[in-house]
């Protein structure tokens, strides 16, 4: 490219505020003469960057595209058949273009506001209720990360959950036992875990029967990942006759037609949705699913929806028993588990919704047809078939010719499973056709399709009677009346209409960067030479993918001042996770084996202390003084308390409390004194890119969210990518490749490189998103954004204080890129909280602020680079308005429980009702803005009573009567 | 493929009432035992078709979706520098996704109902308002169809509107002029349609001045093929000095930098809003525009929008002065435009407003630039070109040259244009860069790209001063206030929620035929293989397109039992003009030129009548029964007064009353007998295929709209596709392509293959869609389509007629797709209108049937085939609830003025106004079906005064003021 390429304009259309005027306007009000100025009065001169980010030239949007499908050219995309919990499918149009590439639905943030999420919740519990029937037990979740780590719950809540008798006194309450069937994925990723926690994992071939010992829980698989599917109802009840608990990890498409786990007797079933519409996306991002018998629901990780009631008594649903949380647990935390794979389990529930269960069995019976006539081809060529009883996979024994089979099936465009030298594993799936079934055949040296297809009858294959499903599924109305696609168009306009999503407010959550999620970066992520790639595909097959990640990473790298990146972590609790446990892979390799304190300051989020829990560490808090920064006496104190046991520091940068605290090289230095290791949580890097580098000011890993600081949409709660960036002495302990970790490397060591993910590139699917925003922008464009988000948060700051007061500012006055507006005092007036401000907001059409994160009674605001002053503006006075509405409280004007802030947020149907009965206006209520405006945006319920929920659970689609007045 | 594929279901999604229980209970309704028996029954047998619909086996979504790659690998993009009227451009991914691929804007209809239409009239008063001031002109219309039938439009206003006294008494009204340096489609269109409407046109170099002789209308090209640009000033003025009228087809990204056509004295400006972020499409669908001084308004063809009030005083838009309408004025029309453009023109207007005048003004300069240095590169290199000033077109003079230096860029990647055996034309445009100039200076023999840069400050080219714009244009601040992308996003989600498309609401709009528009049909068109073709690339470039269309024609002749296919026509009312034309042309070669009548029913359409006047034909008018059947003695007398004069009849089948007539074949042989063709319009065709084809049951030719039928989204106004299908002897008469269509053949004799569109498949762009639904549905499904729209239209006369008498049925009491509700005995009794019952379905989120046509004071109602039942019941409810609320005015509930039909639509600002005085409850007004629904929409604006706004006429945007209350 020259100088007279077309120039890059995406920074301006990515930062809000970029006229000179509008600029000049909030730099007034905060008092100083440029960003520029700003940025270097808010960031410690002890940390700011050496010199400026430099990661060449910034690419225009058609240029980017350009860079893009160059990389999808080097992706070959082929009949993929390699099955492990990867399967093609068809992800409906009406599906792709609603949702995936619907900014209604990706742009939304997860639904911890109720009553402007009402759409996806509906959505989600679609998802949970689908689980619930085809896993036969009566509580699942609305998604986890990918499977193998849904496997890994599933065995932490077995270790918890299991109180039998049988298991007293025995020393870490008995082995987990995995059945070597499973996944290899999910085999690395629990032994590894197993490490770091503790405790005993075995597997085993269970054909064979249980091992001996005292067995804490059992993890089966169905089908097993030799395509295996054999009733497991037996082998249940020995396990829990022998006091262990029962998770079978199971695959939804399967269960149509084989009888569920709950019928089988589990306590858990896991898996994932990923061939319910969701395209491979070399990996991820997919949803996992978990489901459990009742009883076991205040054990379940991950987020659960749930259907209460409203202020006029209309069902309504929210997240249920969000104690369970790790955010409210923090050290108790059971589970670290916060973004989840919301747009993923969304597809995979109207997959659910559009084909129902007359069509999903259609689909599970053409597969499995294909499988059989495969199978019988296989057999009538010679060819051993391991298993007689199959869903979807056949395994072919095919002594020393395994390789040379899979390459010339590769040479005919289709990859098969090269299990080992003597094996091939191949798996049909919904777009399996006759014609690929025959081109096998003849690959394995069996007669044409025909042939095959005659044999049908005559071979012995096909599910054994004792696992075939009576049972029904899906008989909601739900997965009965959106069959046409016009119907579900329709439905799924309807559910997005009912939500708050970026295409239509700023969403000012502080700690959640809730930035522009641009077209341009979002496009790439559904073209077939990126979506269609299975994880396991040759590395000739995938040239285009690994030079986007490897780009990435090292962009990432250069961003975060780290040597090196992992983009596996799927969330940022994976990548704190994957942190943590290569800080003690450290330990261990200096036999410093004993360093299993994580020290975190009171401030920080919840899911810093539950990672730190589930990579085997202790937490010990540290106080944080009255400004908001690190209580250092405290953290003296604690240090010595724990000499020598100390292993690490979580601080998040800027803290929680968004402000820059000018001491973290020394906090950063006591900590190293004191032999630990130094974990930056980048939660809040948008405040740094550019500005100041983690990896030079002390860190020695931090974790990234790509869903805040770089565009991945949050997608009503994920998927979120978590990279994790450490400095080079902890490269050996970034996390390994989970299909390959089998814990020692070639020559006999331990492994340290524990994976986290089940997959090697985490939700690579989601990563041209980041990659093209970096090359979109540039070093010098990032480093704008950074600096316009600091302008933002300042100007709201210095609008607002006078109205709410900040509850922390720098030494000089200052915030970072959020700022923290505190109600406790107005709340001890008035009895207006936090919650009724949030709530009120609905009215002005805005979603909330984060709300009591991280100090109770307040509010946090973070408007990002991409908001303009316009809507800023709009924000401020509609706080302001709201303030005058708290002084009307104040002056007995109405009583709190009368006033339109605890009435929000008001639906048309309150506001239109003959029966107004309220101390203010119609008017007041749903117009507070002043003149009524045409684009008004009407809750589509009333304030939620989420407690009343938590007492009566319901967690499935509740019947259409529930909805009739 | 074989039997084992995966399995289409399409058919299943596009049809909405699918369950056999939903099937059996319309028939129960209908009093059929079956679809099948109820069509035998409807359909005439006269005219049934012998033998089912063969297409080949219906293909799966995904299958279409891989025959669509490959067929787009059959195109070969190309850097397009061919010109002539079509400029690559970049079409910001934001407006691509949040429009082109975003059903909220492209399933709308035309906005007829301006109450829920309120998004997309701003949308298109923006685009007006952007071509006024860019052409300094003070109305301009919603686009027309493409540039070259703009500029035809231009020809004709001039003609009838120029009334100087310089001209009375000259025979014609004098001649028509046309610049040399018009693109040559422009030049084909106008001669050919002049040859029809019998108007001399004479082609001159207006370089050298103006021809002898009393001229009526000058065209002149801004840039002019050639790319020179002059001051026309002195041009313009020495016309008007001779009586003439002055129509300057402009380039509006020109324009930026240009003295406008209005500043230079021109009466009209046209030209294409392609470049405006529009891609190329292979030729279409384009937004072209007309602007004219004050004063001729009432001239201008096509829709323009305007502002007037609503109920309360509120600014709302609608369509202005649509008394000039053809469908007003039939036989007085002046122009036939009905489906315009309006989707481009939208996504041109959202362009302008992301870019604003600085940012268009940017883009201009740096084309121009490109074009500059390219000019001096050329020269550097001893080529001559031929006109230094010059705005994006260089034309080198290349002697003998051309042909080798095309195919040499050619072989570089580059497309040019191939002028003569000695010119070369080079567009430059948004896409251009620095490496292309390089390439093509190479090319053309001069020396590296850095050299052409270093001779830019000495060179003479560039734009003449005299031609420099100093005016402003963009002022209005829509064109300032969404520079960021997130600022663009929320301007479009805000507009299109205020508008109600089929993406929320049954659009049941009779003889429009809104059926599902799939999204697997929408993708790819914007895939670059097929949008970013120029429509004169060579044919090696454009297999993959010329494959697809060439397969669509045959289906279509298929489908319709015609003989061939042309899809040139890019609008119904084109392709009735095609079709006319040929019907015309056939007869003058057969020596019968004096055929100059045109039978038209009194039903008919008003664009019927406004083709047959362009085509230069005579409408004669055809009495209807009572029975709504053509009245056959009337038929009779009108043959027998024209005897050796009837060219054709036109006529619609089945009648616009939405019955089949079982007389049609004699209708087609007392018409055939009189030595006339018989016309079939097809906007019907819906309720035929499958069932009968108008081309073997009497028709000689007919069109076909894809945007009903065949399910093209109707794109808030277009595009639109008309292909004319005919049988062979009408073959020579098919539409020619305009940019070679010279007047006469190889051999001298007159060329009668008169062009209709400016290119050579019209809208190719958009075909991929019909294409796609005619593969997905196949014979079989498609007649299954045509069975179900029966049944449904059936169903809702059957359920309504008790509460609005159907007004017609045919022989065996049936209707066909559609029937028509009268009001007229209500209307009498009660005062409430049918406008009152259109307005009254807002309130329950309908979109209203068609108002007034083909009967005033009637409804007509077509649900098509892709309406479930549970929609089509709550149509049928809410009409219910209408009439029950009509009978409350019969008994004097309350005056019909003062009633909830009258009042409606009710707005969030009426209904909860403190101020409600209505002598009904607020509920009834909002919430008309009852229980109060969480997806209510709420009309944004009332009842709209259309009267007021056309005696006030204001057709750019309002100031903003206008909008505070």
């Amino acid at each position: 490219m020259t100088d007279h390429a077309v120039p890059s304009v995406f920074v301006d259309r990515h930062i809000g505020a970029r006229r000179d005027e509008d600029i000049k306007h909030m730099l007034n009000a905060v008092g100083y003469d440029s960003a520029d100025a700003l940025a270097a009065t808010a960031v410690p001169d002890a940390i700011k960057q050496a010199t400026p980010l430099s990661l060449g030239r910034a690419l225009s949007e058609t240029e980017v595209l350009v860079e893009l499908r160059r990389l999808a050219g080097k992706n070959r995309p082929h009949v993929q058949m390699i099955g492990q919990g990867y399967y093609d499918t068809i992800t409906p149009a009406v599906i792709r273009r609603n949702i995936v590439e619907n900014p209604a639905w990706y742009t939304a943030y997860t639904p911890y506001q109720p009553e402007i999420s009402q759409g996806r919740l509906e959505a989600l519990l679609n998802f949970q209720t689908a689980v619930e029937d085809l896993t036969g037990l009566e509580i699942a979740n609305a998604s986890l990360l990918d499977e193998a780590t849904a496997v890994m719950e599933a065995v932490l809540l077995m270790r918890r959950a299991n109180k039998n008798k049988a298991l007293a006194g025995v020393a870490g309450g008995g082995k987990t036992v995995l059945d070597a069937d499973l996944f290899p994925q999910s085999i690395a990723i629990v032994t590894g875990r197993a490490r770091a926690l503790g405790f005993e994992v075995e597997v085993a071939d269970l054909s064979q029967g249980l091992p001996e010992g005292p067995i804490n829980g059992v993890v089966i698989q169905q089908p097993g990942a030799s395509g295996r599917v054999a009733d497991a109802t037996a082998l249940v009840a020995a396990a829990k006759e022998r006091g262990a608990m029962v998770t079978i990890a199971a695959d939804l498409l399967a269960l149509t037609l084989i009888k569920s786990p709950g019928e089988q007797g589990a306590d858990i079933a896991v898996g994932s949705a990923q061939r319910f519409g969701v395209p491979l996306f070399y990996g991820g991002p997919h949803a996992a699913f978990m489901a459990v018998h009742k009883g076991l629901e205040r054990q379940l990780p991950g987020r659960l929806v749930g259907v209460s009631k409203d202020d006029a008594g209309r069902p309504a649903y929210r997240l249920a028993l969000q104690t369970r949380e790790q955010h409210i647990r923090r050290e108790k935390a059971t589970s670290n588990i916060c973004t989840a794979q919301a747009l993923l389990a969304i597809v995979a529930s109207m997959y659910a919704v559009y084909h129902g269960p007359e069509g999903l069995k259609a689909i599970a019976e053409r597969v499995h047809g294909h499988a059989h006539r495969l199978a019988a081809a296989l057999e009538s060529a010679g060819v051993e078939v391991a298993h007689r009883s199959f869903f979807d996979t056949v395994t072919a024994r095919v002594p020393r010719r395994a390789a040379s089979l899979v390459a010339a099936a590769e040479a005919k465009g289709i990859n098969l499973r090269l299990v080992d030298a003597d094996t091939v594993g191949i798996s049909c799936d919904e777009t399996t056709t006759a014609d690929v079934v025959a081109t096998l055949a003849g690959v394995f040296g069996a007669g044409p399709a025909g042939d095959a297809s005659d044999q049908e009858s005559g071979t012995a294959f096909g599910l054994e009677d004792a696992v075939h499903r009576t049972s029904l599924y899906l008989q909601h109305p739900v997965f009965h009346t959106h069959r046409s696609e016009t119907q579900l168009m329709r439905y799924l306009r309807r559910l997005s209409d009912r939500d708050l999503a970026l295409d239509r407010t700023m969403i000012p959550l502080g700690s959640c960067t809730m930035k522009l999620n641009a077209a341009v970066e979002m496009e790439a992520i559904t073209w077939p030479e990126f979506a269609g790639i299975h994880p396991f595909a040759p590395d000739s097959q995938t040239e285009g993918w690994r030079e986007l990640i490897a780009d990435l990473e090292a962009d990432l790298a250069a961003i975060t001042g780290y040597d090196l990146v992992s983009i596996q972590p799927n969330a940022g609790s994976q990548g704190e996770l994957a942190g943590l446990l290569a800080i003690r892979g450290y330990h261990h390799s200096r036999g410093e084996g004993q360093r299993d304190v994580c020290l975190i300051p009171a401030s920080a989020h919840g899911t810093n202390a539950a990672s730190a829990v589930l990579a085997g560490m202790k937490v010990v808090v540290v106080a944080t003084a009255a400004d908001g920064t690190i209580d250092h006496p405290d953290l003296e104190a604690k240090i010595e308390a724990n000499a020598g046991r100390v292993a690490a520091i979580m601080i998040t940068y800027p803290s929680t409390h968004g402000v820059y605290d000018a001491d973290v090289r020394e906090v950063c230095d006591a900590v190293h004194a004191a032999g630990g290791q130094v974990y930056i949580d980048g939660a809040n890097m948008n405040a740094l890119v550019g500005l100041a580098q983690p990896g030079k000011f002390g860190g020695d890993v931090s974790h990234l969210n790509l869903h805040k600081t770089f565009c991945i949409p949050h997608g009503g709660g994920g998927p979120g990518v978590g990279p994790v960036a450490a400095r080079a002495h902890l490269a050996p302990y970034m996390p390994g490749d989970a299909a390959h970790w089998t814990g020692t490397t070639g020559d006999g060591a331990e492994d340290p490189a524990l994976p986290v993910s089940a997959s090697r590139f985490g939700s690579a699917g989601v990563l041209p998103i980041s990659w093209a925003y970096v090359k979109l922008m540039g070093g010098a464009g990032l480093t704008e954004a950074t600096k316009s988000a600091l302008l933002a948060a300042n100007y709201i700051a210095q609008r607002l204080d006078a109205h709410f007061p900040v509850l922390y500012t720098g030494e000089r006055g200052l915030v970072a890129h959020e700022c923290i507006l505190d109600l406790r005092e107005l709340t001890a007036k008035t009895g207006v909280t936090a919650e009724d401000v949030a709530k009120r907001l609905i009215d002005f059409g805005f979603h909330a602020p984060t709300l009591a994160f991280p100090v109770a009674g307040t509010l946090m605001v973070e408007p990002t680079e991409s908001e303009d002053l316009g809507e800023i503006e709009r924000f401020i006075e509609a706080m302001i308005a709201i303030r005058a509405e708290i002084d009307q409280v104040a002056h007995g004007d109405f009583a709190v429980a009368d006033s339109p802030l605890r009435r929000a947020p008001h639906t048309a149907a309150a506001v239109a009702s003959s029966a107004w009965d309220r101390p203010y206006t119609r008017e007041q209520g749903a117009f507070p803005g002043g003149t009524p405006s045409q684009d008004k945006y009407f809750a589509p319920v009333g304030r939620i009573d989420g407690a009343a929920g938590d007492r009566n659970l319901v967690c499935a689609c509740p019947p259409l009567e529930a909805f009739e007045s």
